[in-house]
């Protein structure tokens, strides 16, 4: 990238930052767009955050995350149901255009009746999203998360569901570090044009240091992310590029020095 | 399954043991195949696993492993043929059908070069695998060993490189941890139809341990093991069946316990 003008920072590449903290220091270092977890905006209480992104200046590119509509018990798809209303409210709220899904796991090891509850889920969503002016992105997941995160796991899969829903409110949010692998990434991107809600940047390091826990900076692994931020372009997405790293050893850097970091490599890798 | 005639204890499953333990115990367990790993055909050497195998009656459903076709340099690429030319040659004398082919991770940061080393490797390699009699086996892996495995990580990727070919002695080893998650899994599986060459059992447990240790007996984790096999039957494959378990736990376990949970797992779970 030539600027950092699109940079946003994912609130989990900086887990142990409040939003205090991480409104301070991307305003300290100019950066125009943070995206919130919903614990974290918990924590800081919805009024006080509102604040602190009003005195910045610096706007919510995403929510983090609704989703997880599969589940045991009907009691338990209600309380969700519940649950990704107040994140849909909450993203209104803070001016966030897209809440995140993560769609959820396998229930009873039936892989098909858990995507068949993703389809339920969003389907009741859907008109929530609408009213509120949220989009839903859904980001497909790395297969490897399929048992215990999402059984949406792959491009086409997302794409499909997009498709059958066909709502302006409904959309993909891509992780490079969720779909490289993809042969048919490059497709799929395209296919998905004008829903594509949300694009998030890091790095698949070899060897894995942790499955969920080891992500990488960009330009540390072997992902292919410029071509992956090119084909984004190319399809139509000019929103913000958040960098989302879940990492153990990132999060003891200090914090200035750590955005710094990302700000280079966000020019040099991205 | 009704009966354990198709079980087959791939060598890996019990890690610490030499050809001569695995064969003498599976004997002992009226066990009728086996799959070896090369490494431990060099280490007993090939007459005396001959010796063994004849003198036991015991059938060898593959040979583990070739592959490995990405290179950074020709050098390393022509040391790999050769590897391989041995890979075919060894299972040729053991009778073993198939060699499994495992087909190299992503060099250079370039998966689409990568994937082409992949095809040039198989197309080198077959008529070597002709002349001896033994076919090849791909083996897409999970899409998390993409970077240091296979670039070759989807069922569909596969089978258009099978149908590329077109050649009976090139077809689809299919490994329930590797492809369960797919959304397109029964369909390809059926796509793959007469091409089948072998098909490897195992579960996915919650959570996961390791990505590369941590696979669990069948019956253990998430997967439908018994609607895989029933799809790859209906496909028409009706060879050996390979319990192929890399986990640290497992390795741990005494001998004759473990195979005699194994035949209860499968007769339970596959």
């Amino acid at each position: 990238m030539e600027t950092t003008d699109r940079l946003s920072i994912n609130q989990r590449t900086v887990k142990n930052w409040s939003i205090p903290q991480l409104v301070d220091q991307c305003a300290a270092q100019k950066i125009r767009f943070v995206g919130l977890w919903r614990d974290k905006i918990a924590q800081t209480g919805l009024p006080e955050t509102l604040k602190l992104l009003h005195h910045s200046g610096i706007r919510v590119s995403s929510v983090c995350r609704g989703g997880f509509f599969t589940a045991v018990t009907p009691t338990e798809r209600e309380a969700n149901f519940e649950e990704n209303c107040r994140g849909i409210e909450e993203a209104a709220t803070v001016g966030a255009p897209v809440l995140v899904l993560v769609c959820g796991g396998v229930v009873n090891r039936d892989l098909d009746r858990s995507r068949e509850m993703v389809m339920e889920g969003i389907e009741r969503l859907l008109p929530v999203a609408e009213k509120a002016g949220v989009k839903l992105g859904i980001e497909p997941l790395h297969p490897m998360f399929t048992a215990d995160r999402s059984v949406i796991v792959s491009l086409s899969h997302a794409n499909s569901i997009i498709e059958r829903f066909d709502s302006n409110y409904l959309g993909l949010v891509i992780d490079v570090y969720h779909v490289w692998w993809d042969p048919g990434v490059f497709m799929e991107i395209a296919r998905a044009s004008s829903h594509i809600l949300g694009f998030h940047v890091n790095d698949w390091i070899v060897p894995l240091p942790d499955i969920l826990n080891g992500r990488g900076l960009m330009g540390d692994g072997v992902v292919q992310i410029k071509r992956l931020r090119e084909s984004v372009t190319e399809a139509g997405y000019r929103g913000p590029i958040e960098v989302e790293i879940f990492n153990d050893r990132l999060w003891q850097f200090p914090g200035a020095d750590l955005l710094r970091l990302i700000k280079e490599r966000f020019l040099s890798s991205v």
